[in-house]
């Protein structure tokens, strides 16, 4: 079972980096396995540790995709950062790495949890907005057909139950790809 | 904003009903709007309570759409009932109604809420179900071609990261599904 979460890392230099993550809970340990080289694999393999931030704030997922403006952390315990926005994070400890040629396998152990917030039940407009997130993320070997019509068939929950976070986050992913539409069509403007 | 949510009620001779619900959050009230005529609707009216039951079981909204057995309830105050397996829930207290043919609109303000457990991040699979749930509660109204389309492009969050709740849950609604089709198709056997 996968979960889709945002992991914050800090490099040896204290940069911070948030990046989406679908990751998977093994006997109490959380797994994920970042591609080689990514910022999250090296800033965990150099300071030990990651957080696992759990947020419904889809917006956080959608900037991540569309390279927008990060995201607001904060400073907690361990020399890690947390996201301000988040229902719950666990601070997570490196405790094995299966090595792999292109995604390594992490496994971490939890050492602290806390609560921020409560789950406000499901909302069809965020699991559209993540969905596209998926979608854009793929952007390159999707034709552009196949693009519209799952855009078309997502924005229908958008359209019944978003809120004004989701409306935003779905802009975004929108606003991107219409440029990478605009580009492989050559019609881009410089 | 709507939130997929589970509400139970009691009459007034305490027999308990649970329903999936879309939900809003209007200054800090909870607004529903359920069908007339409906357990739902009576009860609150009988009793003036509801408890708003925030899960991330989806079994819960499958088995509700699918007809089958109800899940667990436990005893809360006030008289009312919420699901045994919640992360969050708020006992509501009748506040305003707002009468319509079709769908009179409660407001509702939230006597007492308790946190059960943190939301684990999203489940592409569980939203997966939820789209599904929406599907099978309007089957009635859909061409075949249609369910099967949308159900084909909802089984690969399925088969990418569903745990064991999700494929149950998936299962009771494929199941509800090809009954309907084979009714409709006039092959069902007796």
């Amino acid at each position: 079972m996968i979960y889709e979460t945002i992991v914050t890392t800090c490099s040896a230099q204290g940069e911070v980096h948030i990046a989406p993550f679908g990751v998977q809970w093994s006997d109490g340990k959380v797994v994920i396995a970042p591609y080689k080289p990514s910022a999250t694999l090296q800033n965990i393999l150099e300071t030990g540790r990651a957080v696992l931030n759990l947020t419904d704030d889809v917006r956080i997922f959608a900037a991540a995709i569309a390279k927008r403006t990060p995201f607001a952390t904060q400073e907690v315990a361990h020399g890690c950062v947390r996201l301000e926005n988040c229902l719950t994070h666990h601070i997570l400890k490196l405790d094995q790495v299966e090595e792999d040629a292109v995604r390594p396998r992490l496994t971490m152990t939890v050492e602290e949890s806390v609560l921020h917030g409560p789950f406000m039940g499901f909302n069809r407009a965020q699991a559209a907005v993540i969905e596209l997130a998926v979608l854009v993320s793929r952007l390159h070997m999707l034709p552009i057909e196949k693009i519209n019509q799952e855009m078309e068939y997502l924005k229908i929950a958008i359209d019944k139950t978003a809120g004004e976070r989701e409306l935003e986050a779905w802009q975004w992913l929108v606003d991107t790809i219409n440029n990478h539409i605009a580009r492989e069509s050559g019609l881009q403007q410089a």
